[in-house]
């Protein structure tokens, strides 16, 4: 910060805020309310939050919790905001603000610009990417949660064969999916995605439709579970019935490709190394699927940056946790997708979830 | 649009998108890529967006999808963005993006300040809450699939002496309605929030803890769970073994309270009767709970403004539906809080959710 010349971090969004303060609710699911933590250069994290919200950030270590009665239509928090930046800012000062890519602002646009106007000679300023760059090093502890999480869906994906049959719709498998999550410890299930069809599916976002499973299809379920806060992120995929032998050797290929990303990360290699080493193999003659990347970093959110594309050129540390995520495409713009969760250690990578052999997984 | 001189709407958050387009994914979990979508002032709306979501996208209603290989850290859709809002915003035209409260922008501020030198002449103004007015009355469709999600939560809230009993943590608790959740034919459960304590508990948004309940406790949780893309929002409260007369007495002042927003609640009045109506029964000391709202609107999202407040004028129509959501101060900071889920009709008002006696459920 004192290198930026930044005085004080403004934070607006769940995972800053959780980050510096331990405060974890999904209250956040309601978008009415704007949550403030300002972190000065020097001194504890302030919280300026909706009164709601004051007797949970009570039980965290913030002490210093200035609270309005929101929502106000006249002044949703902005004057308490302002005056407590004025009060640890100095005159011609600046405030970091998350601005660059992966981030988004949780207020009101009108608001900011009250804000600006409130702070006279102080100035809103980029974070430089502060706040995203030390949450991009995990500690033992985030470590271990995430490892948790991929250990419930390792369980979940296990059992998978007890809810999915041929004649079952999508929709059925994904509740019952994330009912397997919950039984296994999952805290909550914030995504569920997948697809399903013959020789492949069309794209990895989609939600369940009631189609029925049939013979000769693929199934993929790529989840996000919680555990205390930490998300794992990782898919497997199915067939009903024996796989094609495009199928067969597309998974091959995945597991391969995945397989060569795991041998490639270790401290010192950057996120460019580990596209190149997968897609060389998921898909030699192309630059990437639709999906543009193949892979993220994780943690308190679903996908962090940075990303596993050609352009990054991101050095890999010990305590970085990512995914690898190689797709291949079919025949009939089918696609398959394989995606692993891993940590960078001192001597490479160890995977947090159980590594898939090369024969895809037969139901039926 | 043409009234306030908006010559295209660019939406970038979940619930607008989905509003115009009907693209439905869990994807936005992930915080790496922007989506775009134009609403022009005459003409079909154009989907600006990542590749990975072509396929899905196509399957809307949507014809002109343009898309660009996201994350690109150089350029994660601006030009392609600019371009497309220049060929349809006439030279010193403006385009309104949502600014209001309840709003909030859904892409890198620096992407933003890229755009808005890209646009040149062309400006960004407000959307003046056009979006919002639209969502804000509910039809025919929506509303039944409200009453859908409603009536799902219902049905978990009745089997939720299958799972509680003295001894059980709050984390069990939570996870195991969860699960009655999905089995009673929920999407997915995106909130899950209550708590639990000795005649009241002490706030309404924290996630569960691992304590044990108790005889005497009182449990509250409260879920916005989602039916094709629709939410319900209501809680319920159950008293661990029978209640304290001071627990009785204010749920019964709770039930009476909604009772009294509900009849309160028809085409003409407005969000502030709604208050003082409820208020007047639950809290006629004092000026409305830390919550500081008495309810919301609900839709595509959890809580949809406007917010039932004393300075709330808005004139309720047919078509709106709302949360009416009462709390009560008990002794030692503890409060209780219930809720019920409304829409108004051109008679009065009808339940979406079931609405509840005045005695608490009681469990054991």
């Amino acid at each position: 910060m004192a290198e930026h010349d930044v005085h004080a971090l403004l934070l607006t969004t769940e995972p800053e805020v959780r980050y510096f303060t331990g405060f974890l609710t999904r209250f956040w699911e309601s978008p009415t309310r704007p949550w403030f933590v300002i972190v000065p250069l020097a001194g504890d994290p302030i919280a300026v939050i909706p009164s709601i919200g004051a007797h949970l950030m009570g039980q965290t270590w913030v002490s210093d919790i200035r609270t309005w009665q929101s929502p106000n239509y006249n002044d949703d928090g902005v004057s308490l905001l302002a005056d407590t930046l004025k009060e640890i800012v100095p005159a011609q000062g600046s405030v970091g603000l998350a601005d660059q890519i992966e981030s988004h602002l949780r207020m009101p646009l009108v608001d900011l610009r009250k804000l600006e106007s409130a702070l006279g000679n102080r100035k809103i300023s980029s974070d430089h990417g502060i706040t995203a760059r030390l949450r991009l090093v995990k500690s033992e502890a985030e470590i271990d949660k995430i490892t948790t999480a991929a250990g419930i869906a390792d369980r979940s994906f296990d059992r998978v064969p007890e809810i999915v049959s041929a004649g079952v719709p999508l929709s059925q498998v994904f509740r019952d999916f994330q009912r397997l999550a919950l039984e296994e410890g999952a805290d909550w299930v914030p995504y569920l995605a997948g697809g399903a069809g013959q020789g492949g599916y069309g794209d990895v976002i989609s939600p369940a439709t009631d189609i029925p499973l049939q013979k000769g299809d693929v199934l993929m379920l790529d989840t996000g579970l919680v555990h205390d806060g930490y998300f794992c992120d990782f898919d497997r995929n199915y067939s009903i019935g024996p796989p094609s032998a495009g199928v067969r050797q597309a998974h091959h290929k995945l597991i391969e490709a995945t397989q060569a990303g795991f041998e490639a990360a270790r401290p010192g290699a950057t996120m460019s190394d580990l596209f190149h080493a997968m897609n060389g193999i998921a898909n030699p003659d192309a630059v990437g699927s639709d999906g543009g990347r193949l892979g993220h970093h994780l943690g308190m959110q679903l996908t962090e940056g940075p990303s596993i594309i050609p352009q990054d050129h991101t050095l890999l540390v010990p305590g970085m946790v990512l995914t690898l995520e190689p797709g291949v495409s079919l025949p009939e713009s089918k696609i398959m997708v394989h995606e692993e969760d891993i940590v960078i250690t001192e001597e490479g990578a160890r995977y947090l979830s159980t590594p898939q052999g090369t024969d895809i997984r037969v139901i039926g």
